[in-house]
């Protein structure tokens, strides 16, 4: 089951070991870091168990962006739904038969913040949903390797449920080719001078949350890019017009 | 909600904060402990986080028995599934609204057992059915506080769903009536002479099996207890047979 689970600085060794743990006992084994406080450290080692092998293989890396590359589908964890207003929000029982879905298309990742304040905006930039998983509103706060838990436990039992017959005829836009539709948007909005008064990308970052969520598939990037290109032809030169 | 979250003979004093805080976070806040190695104890109080007033008013107790006084309905957790011929197995998600029924009557629980090994057969006996929360078959051991979290999540969604609205006409009996259920059929099966090779009360067990199942109100007790007494008074005097 190619389904990445993200850690974003995690800054505790001890939840990265009982991370690894819960997600094995549900059968999820590919382990991503994003710097890491600490990492290889023998209390992750000791907390993880007998799950220590699947720390050992995790991926390391510096940036989400790297973790999410070729990721089709890009889901985000979030305690506060603060900043769920500009993405879908779903359980993680609804969750989790997308993400069955899409990782027969290819790689697929659920992204977990830092313990103390989780995800930064900048990171839910890289999502194209959010899981929200339900809690007392009285006391929210899941330590991480429980929300870990509750996540693989939802893949797990939707493991189990008969999935439908019906294939993605094209696959879903891995990430990266996100990242160069929303860097080639930004070139049209400058060409075209598209602007608005709050600056600083405001309206890229608006722009790239609308790809995220409409789940392009790679013939609707191209055709996006396409059209792109045309605009760009256009502004530019305009030399025909 | 009256839910008790029962744990056996815990061993770890961070186990029992790690479980209090994942009970509190899906607001299921009725802790009882069986005869604990340690508590208090900082640790489990430093891992309870907020939690820790959970932690601070939970019940302590000597016996399973003392812990499932007054429910109606006990359900075991169980990761191995060689005990469960005995008793129904459910999952966690078919539990769960079964919970949410039983505890419009009053107290119910879900027992959890001691780290390395779980629950023994004598605290089986003292559950109407078990809960077998599913994993991955090559690595089923979850952390005590991650199986904790897995059942206090399900209950948290299963609060979210509308409940039916047929009630019980007579409430479930509570484990004390079964008890003396049990104990007034021990003295029928001495006074007919009803045994079997294996001795040592493994058809008294097997017949409060039956009863664990059976979902018995207190009229049916009653009943049951009834018919014992004629059978009793029968079988003792016999005069007037």
């Amino acid at each position: 089951m190619p389904i990445r689970f993200i850690l974003v600085a995690p800054s505790h060794p001890g939840n990265v070991g009982a991370a690894a743990r819960a997600m094995k006992t549900m059968g999820v084994e590919e382990l991503w870091l994003v710097a890491p406080a600490q990492y290889p450290h023998p209390e992750a080692t000791a907390l993880a168990s007998s799950a220590a092998d699947l720390l050992d293989r995790a991926t390391v890396v510096d940036t989400l962006s790297e973790a999410v590359q070729g990721c089709t589908l890009v889901l985000g964890t979030s305690a506060r739904l603060r900043t769920a207003l500009y993405w879908p929000v779903m359980t993680p029982r609804e969750a989790a038969p997308k993400l069955l879905e899409a990782a027969v298309d290819g790689p697929v990742a659920v992204v977990f913040g830092t313990e103390r304040t989780g995800l930064t905006n900048a990171d839910f930039e890289r999502c194209n949903a959010l899981i929200h998983i339900p809690a007392n509103p009285a006391y929210e706060s899941l330590n991480l390797s429980q929300a870990v838990q509750i996540v693989a436990y939802e893949l797990r039992c939707a493991m189990a449920l008969p999935r439908p017959e019906a294939r993605r005829l094209v696959p879903l836009a891995p990430a990266e080719e996100l990242d160069r539709l929303n860097a080639h948007m930004g070139q049209v909005l400058a060409a075209v001078a598209f602007t608005d008064r709050a600056g600083g990308g405001h309206l890229e970052r608006r722009f790239a949350r609308i790809f995220g969520r409409a789940e392009l598939d790679c013939h609707e990037v191209n055709m996006l890019r396409g059209l792109l290109a045309s605009v760009l032809v256009k502004a530019r030169g305009g030399a025909e017009s």
